[in-house]
């Protein structure tokens, strides 16, 4: 088959590769239908990864058709439609037992596209099925589902969730990349009085209040002073951070009231500096995580009931063979406006389960 | 009468000041029969608290005698014996409604001994009497009760209750002074599995064995190791950071588990250094807090009930007339092993009605 | 002044009585502008309530105009506009403390058109008012405002909040009366996934679908089998009952799910039969309670930006002075398709400082 | 083998049956040790349990060891020394991902001795070994382990922790059999202020206060009234059903505080009255439940940190053989004082993996 390979720092490329098969009892092998690119891809391809090593194929998102199942998994079978979702799951240790899946100590956690072969290729073996894969109601459109495999779980249990978004909350989003505007989108779940979004660019802005920021602001406009305006200089109950640099992080600890929450999404590579000399006496709670995808069967109920549009949030489409041009289109985001980029063909959902690939 | 007045950096004296009187209608005068000094006062001392200006009368924990009360006091009245709580709440502002009394907005919070007259001192104007002073029962003992106007409801409520401490949790407490003792006390109340105290000083340690820690460790002795090593590997379930400097705050992020919560105690001056390429992942909840007092009648009727033996934190005890001495004392901890120092006389509790201070 | 006057059961008049004034230093008086009927006032109206006895003002709903407050008052002045809550507050018992206002046991909890003197009246004498009413912002209209005196509070805090209802949750709302309707409202805040709405009577279940409900459905026409039908066979995560009889609070307790709540709102006369040996394995969760008014700020924040339309609710306008025949229509709802009616003039607001009642 | 067979109401007998193998690839055999009779056994044994079959092999406590494993299992092996808990987890469906084991709708639940064979046998087949049975570690032992299979998760998931015992509460636990004895012994996990238990029998009321209970009373001297004196009129915070009658049941909601909750542990064949007339407005909170054993691995840390001495509740001691003996003086409860028997040998604990019992 053709997958997209890790050939190093900053080279990926479409090729052929063995057959996934089942390697495991528990293994279930898919046919790719729709996969998106992760911004946490891009740091792979940057080689801010180690654990990632050349060969590796790429890809931690995906809807797909069960083609092959081992003979311990008991809740899909070949010709189920089904999303992969970014994190597998023993379910037998301590964290998995906790709904704690993206901390799973029996080899799960993020696994796919990471230490094992990912979901950017035609087909893909997802570990511990039972737990891993989700079959998807017909009333859900595959293009909607694939952003729950990974972006709208994160930003629902990391950023929402951790940060305890309550109504008529006044909630700020910092970094309206595809993660926050996740966020924005979980937020109003719960009716928050007003959700202010943040970023450098005005386009994502624009995006923000699309999908129901009722205020944005860039950094160069001055977010502290616009919260301050308007909570009474009380500052924000939320602050979620989705960008991941100390600047932002920093930034979100500025604007949280005094018993607000933080709540990180973002992904840090460099330790950022808390002042502890103004935020000991604040009642501040900061959280960090990491997805455990446990609220991904209630987001599949959402949007099975119409309530989650989640697709808005992909502005390019590709053929699954067009992989190398959409890692361009999404690298490049500033310049394309690309959110989120799909391949693949949603509609290509009759599988032939008489013709899996070879097993192994 | 005689009071503890700041006099700048460096410098207290106790001498005389006029009587304190009912100023609003909802303060009560309050006579003292025990203070205690705390290390905030320390911190006073050195001038690390710039709103303290020369002349204020210092302290915030205090139990004593009602002599006077505002019109519009209804809780207490002369005669009775009271805990004089170290945060005042107005009742009225947005937080006080939520519990927050530590956040007030109306004219409370921490106030005493730091934005009016303390309570190191014959008599103290207490503001919001009704909820800022609490009645003793007689079985509780007022060397007990004046643990609990700050440290015991602190280390509870900043420690216990923020970083969730749940039974069998492996709890290390970082700081073996008043604050992390009684964190250690209180942690008992919900049956972790292990308490795990650290301290530079093994006077400290063992107090702190005394009190309920299951194991003690010195900073040079690596803790981290030996979380480790009691953890499998793991972390600890809740540290609590009772120093106040970067360095401890650091190490406790270092030795949390997975999952597990950082619950800042210590007054901080500086900025530490928040590990975020580490804990991003890490699902780790950071908490920082001023005390509310909500918790004192619990903690009361646990004392009441006999489950809550707190003057066995007080190491020396002085005349109130000796304040000067009891600072010299208490500020050379590391030399005298000073853990609090309790001043006054606790028999002294028939109180002159008939001879109140005149207001003033 | 007038005011609405219980004679004994079936009897209601309108008609001079002493004006009301300050009596405690707490206490405020209001002028009303806008008042409405309770359910509970038909109650008393019918003997029901035996605690209320002939001669009192009945009433514990409205927005008004502050005329006089007594010494101990800060937070309101005449001339504010304002709420005046169903529940007093006396700030200082344990109950109050705890945020459960309507237990308390200070002189406070329900004691409006009860104990004291109500509010349909041309004035009212507020016990308590720093914690009882509430200013209004300019931007919310008082027909809106006076639905948070009750039942809008009564609704979120004792059947969603009590009912813990989530996102994607099915919930079922028994009864769409005013508080019943008033309950579907604010279960939206949590985006729930679905809500039912049974009643006995079309054009409320017509209000029902109006205000946010998915699906509505009669008694007669079986409930049950309709959330069995919607849920897979599994019952509803949450159940409210908004009726208080017992073969409603029965069938609540038929439709809930394993491990989900059943949250009563109803005002019961007569024992219901609790089916344990079905219900003892079936984790589930039964909620009582009376409303404690601690939501009415974030409910205000929420109407304050245009998310609580709740004036939708009243059908039928009078002059204070109709009050005899806003209660036969109020009364005969049935016929006359009554929800709520609202007595007075809301654009009334500009307040006669100069000229309060006489006090005492 | 020989086991506990169902013969129909009243009859049980210990006799030969076939060797249990692995029939499902998640499934373990266990050579029983230790095992226990529950009071459910006994409700079986009357017919009250339609769903247990004349054949069924009975028993759903044990400690043994594991002579076989399915080709699923990965988390024990032959040789391991286990717990066998009431509850199998099919691990996969939706209230097992919730940990709701007790409610699992993939074959899981309670089924050991119910719906399928179960350990009062020599050995006994184990399905979803992986989240059903539990390794022990060496330092507990096997006769304190066994009373983890049941009696404890129940009393404190669906006792202690539905009813949210807090330090400093009044608890008060009606019934002290088996399930009430462990629900004060773990109550105290969390420092309540007092724990009263009721019960007929005063053997049982001093077994209460070995293990904790601060104050006992019989029905006969008026537990209400011992209630309201101990917490000035106003009720407990938490009473817990231990019995399953509708008249202890009752007890319980008289007992409890406004804002109190009432934690049914009891298993119940008939409904009970519920006055709602009292209740509406009380706060009061109802849970019922089915344990899940979710608290299982909690509790083995507390057992093997020493704290949870559960074996003080066995009262008599019998080898395997004497089946029935044992089903004879657990069922002459109140003639033999039984409060849980063993069976079998608990230092039986080398096993002859050469020699397991044909499978099949």
């Amino acid at each position: 088959m053709k997958a997209a390979v890790f050939q190093g720092p900053g080279r990926i490329t479409w090729k052929d590769v063995p057959d996934p098969g089942v390697a495991d009892p528990g293994d279930a092998v898919v046919r790719v239908d729709v996969v998106t690119i992760c911004g946490t891809d891009l740091h792979i391809l940057k080689g801010d990864v180690p654990e990632v090593t050349p060969g590796r194929v790429l890809g931690h998102e995906a809807v797909g058709t069960v083609v092959e199942t081992g003979r311990d998994v008991r809740t899909v079978r070949p010709g189920d439609r089904v999303l992969v979702s970014c994190i597998s799951s023993c379910g037998r240790c301590r964290f998995c037992r906790e709904g704690r899946y993206g901390q799973c100590r029996g080899g799960g956690g993020w696994v796919l596209g990471h230490l094992v072969d990912g979901t950017q290729a035609e087909y893909v073996r997802v570990p511990f099925a039972d737990l891993s894969v989700h079959p998807l109601p017909n009333t859900v459109d595959s293009l909607d589902a694939v952003l729950l495999a990974d972006i709208f779980p994160t930003a629902y249990e990391v950023g929402v969730l951790n940060g305890r978004v309550q109504p008529a909350d006044t909630v700020v989003v910092v970094g309206a990349g595809p993660i926050g505007l996740a966020a924005i989108t979980t937020a109003r779940f719960y009716s928050p009085g007003r959700i202010i979004a943040v970023d450098l660019d005005e386009s994502r802005l624009a995006a923000a209040r699309k999908l129901g920021a009722d205020a944005t602001v860039t950094a160069a406009e001055g977010p502290e002073q616009l919260v301050q305006d308007l909570t009474d200089g009380l500052g924000a109950d939320v602050v979620m951070e989705a960008v991941g640099v100390p600047a932002t992080f920093e930034l979100c600890t500025r604007m949280v009231r005094p018993g607000g929450r933080v709540a990180n999404i973002g992904v840090h590579g460099k330790p950022a500096e808390l002042h502890l000399e103004d935020l000991w006496i604040k009642d501040v709670t900061i959280t960090t995580g990491l997805v455990d995808t446990t609220s991904t069967p209630m987001l599949l109920r959402m949007m099975a009931a119409g309530r989650l549009p989640a697709a808005e949030l992909i502005t390019h489409r590709f053929e699954l063979g067009q992989m190398e041009e959409a890692y361009d289109v999404f690298g490049r985001a500033a310049d394309t406006g690309a959110v989120k980029v799909a391949l693949g063909d949603p509609q290509h959902t009759v599988v032939q389960v008489a013709d899996p690939p070879a097993s192994g």
